[in-house]
This record gives C-alpha cells, sequence and structure tokens, in this order.
C-alpha cells in the first residue's frame, strides 16, 4: 500500500497494439456478415457492464426468484432477452488457473491476459492501454459506476494501472494523474470509496474540482447535478446493498442512468463501464439474499442501459461477467427443489443483521423485524432457526452472519462449495449495433479486441 | 414396474399439434432472417445430442483437463466450436422445481413440460407426440443411441410413451408396439439395457430379428453388420464407462458413427438422438474422474456427428444437456485453482476400483494399479491417500468408492453440492443448417418445436 515501494512504470498509453488489433477468431462469423445488410449503423457508445461473480447459477436463478406463480412459463429476466453466449475467463497468472476479478477485468478492458491481481498490467508489470483510455483518445467521454470502491479491481482495470489491486489510493490517483491527450481520462466516475479520495496524504475531491469537476456525496446531490464531469463518492468504502441501502444512496440503476445522461452529451459518443460489482461479495459471503439483491440491482441498471440504447439505436451494450463464485448451486443435498420465496422474506441482508444483533440487538426481535417468511406465505421463523441465530450470538459477528445465512440456504436449498471464486463460464449478453461479435463461445479478453476493433473503426464490422 | 398395475392410454400419436407449432418467439428472429441468403439448404437430417447432466461446469473443466500445458491459451473442445447459447431446464411437477432426465427429455422431445418421471406423457397421463415419431411419420429413418440402458429415461422419451421412466420392461415393449404407419417406429436402437430385452416373460430380441432386424451384442458384431434395422444390446444394464470398458464394448461414437452411416441410406433423412448418458451418474456419484470419462465420450460422438453433417450439408446438428448434475465447481474450499492432472492419472474410475478392492483385491496395489499420478508429473499416492481408503476397505463399496473419489477431488480443488439435479442453465450448441433457430437463451421446449418445424417445412427456416 506505500506508493514509495510500489515499482511502476512512467509509461504512456501504447503499449498494446498488436495484442488488441489481432486476429479475432469468431466462430460466429457466417452470422457477423449476414448482419451487415440489416444495419449498419455506426456505433458511437460503448456500454459494458459486468456482474462481478454473476456466473449461470446466479442468473438462472435470479429468473426462478422472479418467477410470476400464476404462470406455467418462466418469466424471462432482462438479461434472458439478450444472450449470445458464454465465455472463458480463466486468467494466465504462474500460481492460479481461477481467476481474480483484477485479472479477469484486464482481460475485458485491455484485451490481454494477466495474473491475477493486476490492474491492467501484463505479466511482465507494463502497462496496457485500456478501452477506455482508447475512447478517450477518439475524443468520446467515459465513465465508471459501481458499487463497490471506484477503485476496486474491475474498475481500476478499465481507468488506471497498477502492479497490484491492493493500491486503492494510487489507484485513485492514477484516476486523476493519467492523461490522455492532456485532460482527465475518466469523465464520470460513480460509486463507493470516499476514503480513497479524500486522505490525509491528498485529496483528490479538491484536485477533481479545482480541474472543473462536481463532487457529489449523495443521491440528491447526484440527481440534482448535470455537470458532463462528475465525482460521485457515496460510501466511504463499498456502497450498502440494495436491501440494505438507505435514501441517501443511489442505486446502480439511478448512477447509471445518470452517468448516460452526462456522457450522452459528447457528440463524439462515450464508453461507460458499470459494475453490479456485490453479486461476487455476496458469493464470497455464501449469502443467496446478498447475491439476489445485487442481480437485481444490476438488472435494473442493465435494463436502463437497453432502454437507452434501444432509443438511441448507436449504442452498444455487453454484459457478462468475470467469474463465478461460491459454487452456488440451484438445489442441494440431493433435493430437486430451489425456492425463491423464502430469499423474498428477507428485508435486509444477513450482514445487516448479524451486525444489528453483534452490537447488542435482541436476536429474536432483529430476525422477526427483517425477515418476513409470512409475507410468502412461509412457516414463521421456527424456535430452533432462532435458537441457531441465538447461540452464534456468544461468538463473532460472523458467526452470527453465518447462523442467519444457513436459515436461507436451508429454506432455499442453496448449495456452495467455496468461499472463492469458481472457473466455469460465464454467460455474455449483448445488444444493439455489434452485438453480434460477441456470439458464441467468446474469451473474455475478446470483448475488449472487439471494442478495440469498434473503436477504430465505429462501425458493427 | 408391473404391466397389470399401469394406467396407461391407448392412444395413437396425435395429441401434440397445437403445442408443437405454436407460436415460436426467437430473441435471434433478425439473425435467422438475415442467414437465409447464406444457406437455404434443406434440411434432410437431424441428429440431436444429449449430454446428460452436462452443466457449464462440466464443459468449462473439460476444456481445461483437455488443455495443452505448451500453450498460453485454452484450446476449445469440440463443443465450444459451435455454442449458441443456453437454455431453461425446469419442469412442470407439482413437487419439484428442479428437472429429472425424463421430464427433461419430454420437454426436448415433445415440446411439453411435463412431471419428473414422465416418458413422453403430459401431466394428465396423455402420450405426445415426439420428434422421432413425426419424423417416421414423415418416412425418414430413426434411431436412438446412449450408454445407459436404451430404455432409460432419455432415449425412453423420444421413442416411448410411459407414466413412469421407472417401467423400463414397458418402454421396451414400446419400442416394438408402438407403431408409425404399421412399422417399427425406430430403426436403430444401440446401448446398453439387453436385460429389459430378453425376459422370461417377453423375448423382444427374437421379436426384433423376426422383423428384419439384426441384433448384436458386441463391438465386432456390430462393426460387421450393415443393416439398416438393427437392435444394438451391450450390457444387461448401463454400458461401462468409457475407462473401464473392454474390447468388446463398443465406444458412443462407434455407435452414433454406425447409427448414423444406417440410417443415412434412407433417401428421406433420418432423426437420429444420441445420449452421453453417463456423464450424469458420475455427477450423481460425485464422481470427477468417471465424470470427465464420460465427457470425453460425448465429445468424441458429437464429432462425429459434426464431420458427417460438415460433408452431408443437409444435417443439423444439435447438441445440450438435460440438467447439471452434483452441483459440481471449478474450484473448492477457497483455493483459485482446479487441476485436470490428477484425474488424467486414473486409468479406472474410483466405482471400477472399489469394486475390485471389495471383491478382496489389495488397496494399496489397486490403487497403485490404476492411479499413475507420475505419469502426470504428480506427487505419488501418499500414505494418508492409501490409508483413506483402507479404512474405508472395512466398509461398504460405496465407502470405498467414496474415499478415492476423494483423494481425486482433494488433488483437483473439485467441489460438490449435491447428489442430485442442479437448476442452472445448460449450453445449447448447434452446426449446419437452422441452427441459428437455437440461438441465445431458449428453453428446453424449444428444442422440439424447432425441430417439429424443421420436419413440417423441411426447412432451415
Amino acid at each position: 500500500m506505500i506508493k514509495a515501494n510500489f515499482k511502476k512504470k512512467i509509461l504512456p498509453l501504447a503499449v498494446l497494439s498488436t495484442v488488441a488489433f489481432g486476429s479475432i477468431v469468431g466462430t460466429f462469423n457466417a452470422e457477423a456478415k449476414n448482419e451487415k445488410k440489416d444495419n449498419s449503423a455506426e456505433i458511437k457508445n460503448v456500454i459494458f457492464l459486468v456482474g462481478d461473480g454473476m456466473g449461470v447459477s446466479y442468473t438462472s436463478a435470479y429468473r426462478y426468484l422472479k418467477d410470476d406463480p400464476n404462470t406455467t412459463e418462466a418469466e424471462k429476466t432482462e438479461f434472458d432477452k439478450y444472450l449470445v453466449g458464454n465465455q472463458m475467463t480463466y486468467p494466465e497468472d504462474p500460481e492460479q488457473n481461477v481467476t481474480d476479478s483484477a485479472s479477469a477485468a484486464t482481460a475485458m478492458s485491455a484485451g490481454i491476459k494477466t495474473y491475477n491481481a493486476a490492474i491492467a498490467v501484463d505479466n511482465d508489470g507494463s502497462e496496457v492501454k485500456t478501452v477506455l483510455e482508447a475512447a478517450k483518445e477518439n475524443g468520446k467521454a467515459t465513465g465508471l459506476v459501481a458499487t463497490s470502491e471506484i477503485t476496486h479491481a474491475t474498475p481500476a482495470s478499465f481507468g488506471a494501472h497498477d502492479e497490484t489491486r491492493k493500491n486503492m489510493n494510487g489507484i485513485a490517483d492514477d484516476y486523476f494523474d493519467e492523461l490522455v491527450n492532456g485532460e482527465h481520462k475518466i469523465d464520470v466516475m460513480l460509486g463507493g470509496g470516499l476514503s480513497n479520495f479524500e486522505r490525509p496524504d491528498r485529496n483528490l475531491a479538491n484536485e477533481f474540482q479545482k480541474d472543473g469537476y462536481s463532487y457529489v456525496t449523495n443521491k440528491q446531490e447526484l440527481l440534482d447535478n448535470k455537470n458532463e464531469k462528475v465525482l460521485g463518492l457515496f460510501a466511504p468504502g463499498g456502497m450498502d446493498k440494495m436491501i440494505d441501502r438507505n435514501e441517501e444512496t443511489p442505486s446502480l440503476e439511478e448512477m447509471t442512468k445518470s452517468a448516460i445522461q452526462r456522457l450522452n452529451k459528447d457528440k463524439d459518443g462515450f464508453f461507460l463501464m458499470v459494475e453490479g460489482s456485490q453479486v461476487d461479495w455476496a458469493g464470497h459471503d455464501n449469502d443467496i439474499v446478498a447475491a439476489m439483491s445485487e442481480m437485481q440491482d444490476f438488472e435494473m441498471a442493465y435494463k436502463a442501459a437497453i432502454e437507452f440504447a434501444k432509443k438511441d439505436k448507436h449504442t452498444l451494450v455487453v454484459a457478462t461477467a468475470d467469474h463465478s463464485t461460491g459454487g452456488y448451486s440451484i438445489g442441494a443435498n440431493g433435493i430437486y427443489n430451489w425456492f425463491g420465496a423464502p430469499i423474498k422474506a428477507a428485508k435486509r441482508t444477513p450482514d445487516f443483521m448479524a451486525a444489528e444483533i453483534a452490537k447488542g440487538a435482541n436476536v429474536e426481535e432483529t430476525l422477526r423485524k427483517y425477515i418476513d417468511f409470512e409475507s410468502q406465505d412461509l412457516p414463521s421463523l421456527t424456535v430452533e432457526e432462532i435458537q441457531s441465530v441465538k447461540d452464534a450470538a456468544a461468538g463473532k459477528e460472523r458467526d452470527i452472519d453465518n447462523a442467519i445465512e444457513k436459515i436461507f440456504d436451508t429454506r432455499s436449498n442453496t448449495g456452495w462449495t467455496t468461499g472463492g471464486h469458481t472457473g466455469e463460464d460465464v454467460p455474455v449478453y449483448a445488444f444493439g449495433p455489434g452485438k453480434e461479435r460477441f456470439y458464441g463461445q467468446i474469451d473474455n479478453t475478446d470483448n475488449a479486441k472487439h471494442i478495440f476493433d469498434i473503436l477504430a473503426n465505429g462501425k458493427r464490422k
């Protein structure tokens, strides 16, 4: 975390080239070719959305969670409407073959495989150009939106360069210090991570404001402000999960809409990266309630992007995940059922409830306050369920959290194999001109390769 | 299992109609439209392959298992080359919302959602027409190939009708007794399940031979025989898994090629269903060695189908899974690695080794005979690993099996959450004219709907 110790090359943004524009072998060339006559709309804008940790178990479960029980068919989610294939997520790391978010995001932002923890640097530590930087070079407006710290691995890999994702202060510095054509490279930054910008050693919020950026720290300020350049930081670290949020905190959808409104003022078009950051965090915690909360937050942001693209007609929207998390399964322990209703009964995450209990709140009152099984026509909290949390309350907050999560796992038949990531392919969704480039089985690096090519040529093919 | 107790309607094959030809709302209509000019080849033949239990964790892991360590990129599998999307697998069962193989296969064969255990019957027990039957009505040759009993849930749902998958004798009877236009409806049946055909109460092998079918029971007989109508039964129940097979047992690839050669003699074309049956069985057993063995067996059969279709140019090949099994994850217990090498070190499945040990074979000798970690540059079997199996050897064969499986799980970092099925979407692969119908997010019933439509119209669109 100490900047002085941090080996970093002072290197302009010009490493990429052959990597990014190398041969793109597409299984779906035939389709792409045939699309030409249909719509050769110029691609002005690219919105790239990442559901961090959003593997196929999550996208499938979210559909069933939302399912209308009054119909026989499962209603498709917004994602389902535009599925185009799956992508491989493996990193190129000397020690690990299941990716982390930094390596995966670098693959998607810069088109190269690298080691876990790398923020837009290659395996030899060289900085690699990102699609956000290429967009800015082309005169486009650019934005990053996330519910994690805006300096967290995924957004960082689009807007900074660092040998380790842990250096979030240095990443915030990059956002200010690394210029493209003499200008700051990111016009809109919305998310958490205030503590990485307002620091004893440096106040980047002030520095950005001196350079014409607005600085907003709550929902109302965000909505009232119309500046094309904005830094919005809504929590010291990560933002609260959707169902835990207060009224001062914007949703991912609100941040996404606000970003699009600002960026769309640029006649040269824009590049925007939006991350539903905390599907992954919920997965690490093996918390199905939080995971589904964050899926909904992300779906609404994705829908906002699609709706903009439908009207605009010159916007490509791509959504995908960087990896899956938790080894989450729909069904567990030999039972052929997975139930969304118990999860919908939660008004807050287990984390939120555990924190209250750890602070001294009564276990049973807290559980009854925030878990309304009756609203879902389910049996009330049982004596055993309440007792399991009471037993845990003697231990650490983490134990309380785990005990509450177990209630939901058991009632929903949710299974987990790990507190880390898993290596299966993840879904890819695409809408708008150029979408056919993303069809079929792609690699995570293909995302950047296609976007670089689109930025270079401005055409769907 | 008692035929007399079995409520079954005597009903001709004419229930379907509106279901099968109902509206097919495709996200990918645009693509389909644009493909027209490219290739309007008539679709004469349809080969539909089901990797039972082959969820995205299996298809991804198999890629990494096969990966050439001398290249930096992961080589694509045969499946990867033709991925077109994912499908939903949920059943319409009053008690369960995670599907079994019978309900899923009925969805894919007949285009309807039904209850778990249903073999081409609706929720009210009515028989529903299958794509195999429709193909036979159209004068096409038809075939079923599987490594399970050929009367097991998946093939049965294409070639029989029964209120329960358990009635495998009744299903074998259907294969003979249910006629289409006065003829047997399945020309080629290759797989296991001899005991369901040669029974004290009835010898269907003899009956088929009287009606002009050849009857073969080992690999050489299969390869020597060229009859267009053939019943091939290579095991009393399920066939051995690929790495456990003897020389008398054909592979799924050999059965598939043999089926295609025979069926392709029909000038009206053919419908062939091929099942890689035992990916699922391995998943139920939480046996990653067996799972990868069966993935390879299935991939080779799929490749044979693709190679035929490439030459033929009038053959649509679709491959998918019915569901995933075991809650299998690539990586487990917080570790960011999954290793294929320990799995490749196995010369036989844990089941095979456990059976030998249960019969009295020496534990250490058996393990050393069939597990060659040294060949993969891995540490030899440890004292602890051998002891864990010795400890289990005092118990049931199942305990021995589990102990051996645990060695592979631990070395590969494989996770499992269930001995049953899971509900996430599964991949869909398609090649040849008409493939674009299967693009994007589809439902399992869409497979049958599209194939019915192709059979009715004979065209890609």
